[in-house]
């Protein structure tokens, strides 16, 4: 099929996959097919490394029912790629947009992503090549600034919070056994994913006890053990959120520094935060003490996606479409919450100038935090639970009615 | 209120928790509630650890509601224990039953737990009491003989069937960055967990690449490392699935042995199996590899809970306590797979003696694991699928379409 007259679209995902990034995709190539002012609809493989490669996809010859089934299918479809680009990738991928007729330019992913996105628009502009750069935002880690939240973010929250409440639910049910459970998570240099774990709490016999985050460094690990030893006195178990990035208050990473392991051979290892702290639990503290990561997993859970997430993913790169299409260049897609204090939720959608995104990133903010530093606050909840679309179901317990023999 | 003139009822949740075990003990609880032969019904808190403290929990009065918002609550509402009784226990659990009246025992549990409630049937028959002793079968390990399946299976079967496809689907789209995941599951020394991982991949694309089964020992680690390799040089990626006790052909656990960790100051550490192949692999092999141990969290996620699995633990509660009515004891529950081949799925209750089933173990049989023994066949599929309650979302792929200019 000869491409139309109108410019061509280039779509691509990169960085970490997340539940909904095929949505903000199944968004711009209906969006895209759909739009007269766009000719073919052509996807990279891989992001910008499919492209340097010519390895694209014709999405406007797909067949019937793959959009409909993409919308539900987690991870990356066109392949995810972390790749800086080089001056001399910049130039080779002009070069390649230009060859084939490349007008549009969509980018679904998070600040590195951004920075790709924002250097194209700017070399595109230095050799006069018309080019419009919409990015879609996109990561777990809900730490891109200047939007409400980021697409990707709801969708692990829920997961989280239902699974947190589950563990903590094992947890109590044999406290005995095992009194302390770790749960080590993503959220790289801030606290939004560990925090989000707190979203299922019933009440305060539900997990999480500790939420250790970023924004909160612990002053050692030794200081980590001490919270999780008083939460576990003073809670009969407790199920504890370590980050897997996190620093204690020096910024040395607290599953490295000089306590690594060796094997047999010598060999240094890095099991990872979960399991060493649920060793040193386990030997420093006396505690019988598990761990779960659910890793990979929880970021991409499509049995716990959030339907508000799904509609919004999709819903961005829909206007990103409509954005490059009315000429718009060089911004990323906002979500901003309209209304304020009791109004139903609500997004609409609004841009905002890439470089104000690249290489930048969005901490907890302090109202988020409770005092104790290892606990969320009510405002967080309201921020938050709107995110994870439907309502959480809520779980029950027995009634503490002692069984008292009717003649004692 | 004073106890019916009808026996009393004891009831207790023991061994590890599951998302439907409290299902089962809603079964329990409203048939006996609505049985005339029942008297008062009793909940032991912590298993038979709660009857021998007379840390008893009246069933019968609990608010309204309380059953239905259970019933779709994980974990043990009565809390659970691992407690293997002495004489002394025996004599002394029996003193309290006959105190409070109790004519009707049962217990939900696994194996231990049905020896247990075996060994309390022998000697309240030895002591002349009248006793009417059924075990409700629950284990996500699923290796209880002569039942077709356990109550708690199906659940974690869902669960991890879908988490491993979206893992698969992760490693993936990136398979530069991370070829190799390793996923760690639970399932005791019979391989129905890990085997359930593979139930959902819709094609031979979907992971797991590797399901290493305690019924196929692998020979060595090194063993173990080759597979991996071998797997991710022919397809790619490959998610390779190892439960937390796997043994090399020795009966030597492939995460100790001689090459545990030691930490700076000379403590052995045992991280878990996920974490030592993930490090090896890198190591030894060369590839990035990352590792998710969903660990309790797989084994009670109501988020994505088997309907079937729920329906049948409580109705498995349901019948213990007409059989104990109607006189039966020593028994437990078991389901029995109606009709053949094509048939629909179909589950009948019946019962086997305790003893039958009490410290023995199912393991996976032959004709469910395929040629190379790091797959399923077709004849498990067809076992297995049913029980995982509503047919499994179906994902979607591009189609390989390569985008080629008009004029190329």
């Amino acid at each position: 099929m000869a491409a139309r007259a109108a410019g061509n679209l280039l779509v691509g995902q990169s960085g970490g996959t997340t539940a909904v990034i095929n949505a903000s995709l199944v968004g711009v190539a209906e969006e895209a097919i759909d739009s007269t002012a766009v000719g073919a609809v052509i996807g990279m493989r891989h992001g910008i490394e499919g492209l340097l490669r010519e390895e694209l996809i014709d999405l406007g010859r797909q067949p019937v029912g793959t959009f409909a089934r993409l919308r539900r299918t987690p991870s990356a479809a066109l392949g995810t790629c972390r790749h800086k680009l080089s001056a001399d990738d910049l130039d080779r991928a002009l070069a390649i947009i230009r060859r084939y007729a490349v007008r549009y330019f969509l980018y679904i992913g998070g600040n590195d992503s951004a920075d790709t996105a924002h250097r194209l628009h700017l070399r595109a502009r230095e050799i006069g090549y018309d080019l419009r750069v919409l990015s879609i935002p996109k990561t777990i880690d809900n730490d891109l600034p200047h939007t409400d939240h980021c697409p990707g973010y709801g969708s692990i929250a829920r997961f989280l919070a239902l699974a947190t409440r589950d563990a903590g639910r094992d947890t109590e049910a044999f406290p005995r056994q095992y009194p302390v459970k770790i749960i080590e998570v993503m959220g790289r240099n801030a606290g939004w994913v560990a925090a989000a774990c707190a979203l299922a709490q019933d009440d305060d016999r539900d997990a999480p006890q500790l939420i250790f985050l970023p924004e909160r460094a612990p002053a050692s690990m030794e200081a980590v053990l001490a919270e999780i030893a008083a939460a576990q006195r003073n809670h009969g178990s407790c199920v504890a959120i370590v980050p897997e990035t996190l620093h204690d208050a020096q910024g040395r990473h607290l599953s490295g520094g000089d306590r690594h392991f060796v094997d047999a051979f010598g060999h240094a290892y890095h099991p990872g935060l979960g399991p060493l702290l649920a060793e040193r639990v386990k030997h420093e503290l006396g505690l019988p003490a598990r761990y779960d990561k659910p890793g990979t997993m929880a970021r991409m859970a499509m049995m716990a996606a959030s339907s508000t997430d799904l509609v919004e993913a999709e819903e961005a790169g829909r206007e990103a479409v409509r954005r490059a299409v009315a000429g718009e260049s060089d911004r990323m897609i906002a979500l901003v919450r309209v209304g304020d204090g009791d109004a139903p939720y609500r997004i609409a959608y609004d841009v905002v100038p890439l470089e104000r995104i690249a290489n930048t990133e969005r901490l907890l903010p302090d109202e988020f935090i409770g005092d104790d530093g290892r606990s969320v606050t009510a405002a967080f909840r309201r921020y938050a639970l709107p995110l994870l679309g439907e309502p959480l179901p809520g779980y029950g317990r027995l009634a503490e009615l002692p069984f008292v023999l009717a003649n004692d």
